[in-house]
Order: structure tokens, then sequence, then C-alpha cells
């Protein structure tokens, strides 16, 4: 064995975390039009054998991929105080901020891709949306909302961001968007006061 | 040539739409991956030649199917006075019949397609979105929203009505999509009855 693989395999055996963080930037920049574990291997320097060790296949990697941007992108409700910004509004930031649409548009790929026969993909989708609505759900309950009324209202809260984002992202008519999610905005004001109203009665 | 032949000739010489209907059948049904002009032509049944003589390339089809499952879609504004629902639930009730389902489904699989480097199809995306949100705008004009919310707010009520089906189409939780619809329905219900109010004072 020569020294440079030696150095490789050290470097990538046990680093899955790793070799999913090169193969996530891969994805993010190229999409996922003819993927394969052999294109990811070589892109990302590492052999076949080894992405086939730790992702088992393509849509294991791309299920991966999935938890990793997800985890990372637009909705965790802990941005609830970041930068003075009403909760919705920091959400929003994220999600419009390079990095946010970067991760979006990898999800929307995913999403398409998983909408004929790709039962893989199709799960590991519909796993991220409902972990999603569920983070969200807890949020709104902890700022005040209803328990029965919370989940969908986090459906209806991150459906709206989603597909305002496909419109962003398609047509990148940022003002017309944003002012569009204005009307989400206050409407999600004028709910809280509701809620502060009714507790107050 | 065998009499076969040339009668498919007739039959399809002049018949770009009927084509195009056929194509549009297959693509809803298995979508987009894998998808070529040759493909499309044995399952259609006619020759290569006639595809391109029609559509040039895979993204010239692409972007007719685009056009075709939009148009006869889910948003068109007449709907309003349909079986006695209020406009927005009848657009809604029209996007979640299976027929919707499975042009949104398609739509959604151009979308993903549309997001990394290909040009042709997202210019398809791109157009029918901004397609869609004018034609939305015109018909809130018409039932009395004030001229310069119209835009923002079709862009909204589009957005909200795809993230949530994005949510159906993934998850299949029907109950829990409606019940997050009906907040958007109620909100709209408010937003009217301001237009009303704001007409009279």
């Amino acid at each position: 064995m020569e020294p440079h693989e030696d150095g490789r395999r050290q470097r990538y055996a046990h680093r899955r975390d790793e070799l999913l963080a090169s193969a996530t930037e891969h994805v993010l920049e190229h999409g996922l039009s003819n993927l394969s574990l052999r294109k990811v291997a070589t892109t990302v320097g590492v052999s076949h054998a080894t992405l086939v060790h730790h992702f088992a296949t393509k849509e294991g990697l791309v299920s991966a991929i999935v938890d990793r941007v997800l985890t990372r992108a637009y909705s965790s409700p802990d941005v609830r105080s970041e930068e003075g910004l009403r909760p919705l509004q920091a959400l929003w930031a994220r999600a419009v901020a390079p990095a946010g649409q970067r991760s979006i548009r990898l999800f929307l790929a995913i999403t398409g891709e998983a909408m004929h026969n790709n039962p893989d993909l199709a799960a590991a989708v519909d796993r991220s949306i409902r972990q999603r609505n569920a983070l969200l759900e807890h949020g709104l309950i902890a700022a005040g909302c209803p328990v029965e009324q919370a989940l969908p209202l986090a459906t209806y809260l991150l459906g709206t961001m989603r597909g305002l984002m496909v419109d962003l992202l398609v047509t990148g008519d940022g003002q017309r968007v944003d002012a569009a999610f204005e009307i989400l905005l206050r409407g999600m004001d004028d709910t809280r006061a509701r809620w502060l109203q009714d507790d107050q009665t």
C-alpha cells in the first residue's frame, strides 16, 4: 500500500461525519442529478468501498445528507431571541440568507426526487418534515400557544415558509416574496395577541 | 413504408397537442427520472424524430408539459363559485383531489429538477409561478382586494398552499394538513372582512 493511500485511510477510517460533510458540500453545490456513490467517492477522495461501508447505498447517503442539512438549517425553534428579531422573522432571516437558500434548494431537489418511486428518499423527507413540525410545535407551546392548536399552526407556518422559499428560489424576486412573508408575520402577531388575551380572561 | 407506420404518421403529423397529452400522462405516472425523448417516443408510440420535430429537446418537452399541467391544474381563479365553496376552499379542494395531487406531485418533481443547473426547466417553473401569481392577483382585485395588496397576498396564498401540498404529498397526513389550511382560510376571511369595512368607511 502506498503512503498516500494509507494516509487517506487513516484520515477517513472512522470519520463518517467528515465524509458526510464533504459529500453534503458536493451535493449542495451540484445537486442530485446523476449522483452516484462512485462520483461522490472520486470528489471526496475516498474509495467507493469506504462510502459503501458507511452509507450502504446512494439512498442511504442522501438520507444522511437530508438529516444533516435539515439539522443545521432553517427551522430550529431556538432562533427565537436571535438578533432581537421576532421568532418567525429569525427563522425567515436564516432561510433567506445564502447558506439557508443553499440548504433549502437542496432540500427541494431531494423532495422533487422523492416524488416518484423513490421510497428511501421519500422516507427521509417524510421524517424531516414531521420532525420539523414537531420541533416548532414544541416551540409554539413554549411561547404560549394552546397545546391543541400548536401542531396545525406549526404545519401552517412551516408550510408557508416552504412554499415561499420555492417562489424565492425559482423567481429570485425577494421583494415580492418578503412582502408575502410580512402577511404571515402580521397574522402571527395577531394570533399571539389572542393567546395573551385568552390567558388573561 | 408499411401501412402501420403510415397510419401513425398521419395520426401524429400535426397533432402536437395529442403527443403532448400522451407524454404528460407518461410523466405524471413515472416522473422525470431517467426521462429521455427516446423513452417517451417508445411509450407514446412515435418516432424519436417526431418528438424532436415538435419539442426539439427533452427540456422543450418538459417545459411544454409544465405549461399544460399547470394550465389544467389547481389555481385558476374562476373556481370561485365552484360547488358553493369559498374561492380559496375551491382551490384547495381541487389541489387535494387525486388529479390535483398528481399534477402537483409532478410540478414538485420538475421544481426539484430545476434547482441545480437546469436553466430551461428553471425558466419554465419561473414562468409558471409568475403567471399563477398574476392570475390570482387579478382574481383578488376582482374580489375587492386593494390593488397594491393583491400581488403580495397572491404570493402568500399560493406559497402557503404550495408548501402545504409538499407536506401532504410527502407525509400523506391529510388531517393535520387540512387543519393547517383552515388557519389560512380563517385568516383570509378576516382579510376579506377588512376590505369590506374599508370600503364602507
